[in-house]
């Protein structure tokens, strides 16, 4: 029997499709390069199926015959990942987790939620929000992305510096290892029981095991936010600013700063004229929220702001924030709203705060080299650092060009990076196009130690293969 | 020529040593049941030499020796683990990091430190105040335990509700492979280029790598402690009331809460007559201070405070909590204070709060069964669950009948955890104590994925064999 009818075999009917359209539609995910291929109509691999699994069990089902068969799998939560994570092989099966996708419980007295790896963050939220709860978790992506894409990814909401990224939210996982063993990681909020596991499935980008459910922690849903915005002359200056206010404890959940040029695309519906941004953004319940609001707007004129901007700053990004993702669909897409020839991506790099001048300015120089507009903002802030999130469009006579543009502007922008001392991920992973970077930035001794626990995990190499690791 | 003979030609004089006191001294950690064992004149395992390295190329230079030579490497810090997590086998080699005890530099721009592995949390600190900075991890051993100890027995400092524990702090590393490789982590405050390696790091208890250096974030350090102390009539209302005043943002840095017994033991140097004992400690500097108090109050009343303690409670905490440190050095030592027979030890588990209850009512039921005493606190908070901390003292007829006990307690309370939910460690790791229990919480799959990992990383099994995996 052909492989793909053993396989059928053991799972209920309707699960694995072959369907020209179905296969095709989960072939990429959202990097921008897969994209621009598909919209100017190249001869892309073709996966050999889509598989839909039901449930945990029927993963493992997957993944022994996987095993058997030597077929690769590339396991798939809502395509939203950006940088090739999900981009399916010529004759792989991509698991498509997308049925599953209950919300199996909620624990009131811990704050917990429990859900199936294929639930998507706007449908985790609509199922806790009765509870008066949140995860907090919210990129971009939170209509689309799901539970197990966030873990795959090492995922970083909007909202992280009060909430937490993923692992700090992640309590309890359900995974199933290449050869179809069922790994189950209790919910607690720490555990100093060996090397965590369920770290080690954060980033792994679906190369070591397929998460089929997770408990993640809540906290109370806020009932509204309270903005503090400021203008700040200089980049610096907005950096400094923030990371002060953010050390002195006043509790902001958001915290987001923009450069001139990024700025005036975000805030210039409002009227925005000059000069760089600062938002922090507070639960409105907050006990002693007035004090903590002075401290932060101290800090900020201390930093050298000209002075506090409307609140409408706040929720005028609070309306809009994934306003980006259509836009990128519709440039990227096969509407191609700017034409061919068009290219926008996003780089969010992370360094210590005495790095955060230099990864600013190189990054984006060597960016602007090839682009034709460059953006940037910080969109997580800690007290040891931050991430640079960049934007960039590249223009290229026709689409050949703008690939080749676009490669050599990743070339120099990650290389750039990395000698800056940053890291060439904060938040969207590594997928396919960071892969034949990674060794610059772990080593050769860290990408052997990520290649050793992938051999002895994935002795077949069938999991996700050309991702994370080249 | 001997394999030692070897090792010491290729390290500088005197970095190896084989003087019997010396090696004695360094053939076990603080595990009780070692220390009873050495007290009691038992015939112990003797460890072939102490190797003193001078930097991380020694280390490397002695684990490339070690990988040839098939010698067992037990790294070792302060020897403040409690676990057996450095308790030598015969003819091992004690890999003693202390004289890497240097604060290589502190960056004031990111709040950073870095320092040697062997660096103790007190000195540390005493680098880092001038700068006006902490780190904030405060373990109970902080005097004598080590940047690396920490690192490898995923600690927890008693402030960690506000500072977090030790992987939260944890920027970047450099550790030796076993076979002598460099790993080097550069610190950043957060990436998702695959799975943190630095977390499988945290908890390896010396089974991976020995970690050489870390780059640790800093805080402001508090110029005060303002305490607000509440009594409760019972462990579920401290804990629920603790708990709420958590999820109230208040922004405690430290938070405790005690049962009867445990705050008999405590406070009844302050004359504390009856209940619980809930405490949290905010920094002075706090702003909103008040306001976040008031909170805290509230919803330590709304969960049935009888009220507000002195805060003098707070203050004496402060003082004398390290004193465990020496109470437990006299009981366990050679002056066996309370006479022989007698063993004090404790058990440190984590839940979430619906656990809560049941990890508190089993394990203190199973441990009076066998042990004369049993005292709990919790220790670490979360919104999603706490840790407990049983304090409990066997006394048997004999050295023998004791350890019997001791052992029966271990088991007992071990299975009552697992079967309530809780994780066997919050802090203290696993070590030789708890081996044999791991499987029990992480499964067959769990413990596979870490023994595949420790197969893959060093093949000949040298790295400190028989703690945390059997």
């Amino acid at each position: 029997m052909e492989p793909l009818a053993v396989l059928a075999g053991r799972l209920p009917d309707g699960a694995v499709t072959t369907d020209a359209a179905t296969v095709a539609d989960r072939a990429i995910d959202s990097w921008s390069l897969a994209l621009l291929r598909r919209s100017r109509g190249d001869d892309l691999p073709v996966p050999a199926a889509v598989v839909f699994p039901a449930g945990t069990d029927e993963v493992a089902t997957v993944l022994a015959w996987a095993t058997e068969a030597r077929v690769a799998v590339i396991p798939r939560g809502g395509g939203t990942g950006v940088c090739g994570g999900a981009v399916a092989g010529a004759g792989s099966i991509v698991l498509d987790l997308s049925r599953m996708n209950k919300v199996v419980d909620v624990d009131p007295v811990s704050q917990v939620v429990r859900a199936e790896a294929g639930v998507r963050g706007g449908q985790l939220e609509d199922a806790l929000a009765p509870h008066g709860l949140t995860v907090g978790h919210y990129p971009q992506s939170i209509v689309s992305s799901t539970v197990g894409g966030w873990i795959a990814a090492s995922s970083a909401g909007q909202a992280s510096t009060g909430f937490g990224a993923i692992e700090d939210v992640l309590l309890g996982c359900t995974a199933v290892l290449p050869e179809g063993a069922i790994l189950r990681c209790r919910p607690v909020p720490r555990s100093a029981a060996g090397p965590d596991l369920r770290r080690l499935l954060v980033g792994s980008e679906g190369t070591l095991a397929v998460v089929t459910e997770a408990t993640l922690a809540c906290r109370a849903r806020p009932a509204g936010w309270d903005w503090l915005v400021f203008g700040f002359p200089s980049f610096t200056e907005m950096a400094d600013g923030l990371r002060d206010a953010l050390r002195a404890e006043t509790g902001a959940t958001v915290i987001r700063g923009y450069d001139e040029a990024d700025a005036q695309l975000s805030f210039g519906a409002l009227g925005h004229a000059r000069g760089c941004v600062g938002m922090l953004g507070f639960p409105a319940s907050l006990p002693g929220l007035d004090a903590r609001k002075q401290q932060a707007s101290d800090a900020a004129r201390r930093a050298g702001s000209f002075g506090e901007l409307d609140s409408a700053y706040g929720d005028h990004w609070w309306q809009h924030r994934h306003d980006a993702v259509d836009t990128y669909a519709r440039i990227m897409g096969p509407d191609r709203a700017f034409g061919p020839g068009v290219i926008v991506d996003t780089f969010e790099v992370a360094g210590l705060w005495s790095a955060v001048p230099r990864l600013y300015a190189g990054i984006r120089d060597v960016l602007a080299a090839h682009a034709r507009a460059v953006l940037c903002h910080l969109s997580h802030l800690y007290s040891s650092g931050s991430s640079l999130y960049f934007t960039f469009l590249i223009s290229g006579a026709d689409d050949q060009d703008a690939e080749a543009r676009y490669l050599a502007a990743w070339d120099d922008a990650v290389r750039s990076c990395t000698a800056a001392g940053g890291t060439l991920t904060h938040h969207h992973g590594v997928g396919r196009l960071k892969a034949a970077f990674l060794a610059g930035e772990l080593g050769e001794a860290g990408t052997g130690v990520l290649k050793k626990i992938k051999a002895a995990l994935d002795p077949w190499q069938i999991m996700n293969p050309g991702v994370l690791l080249p």
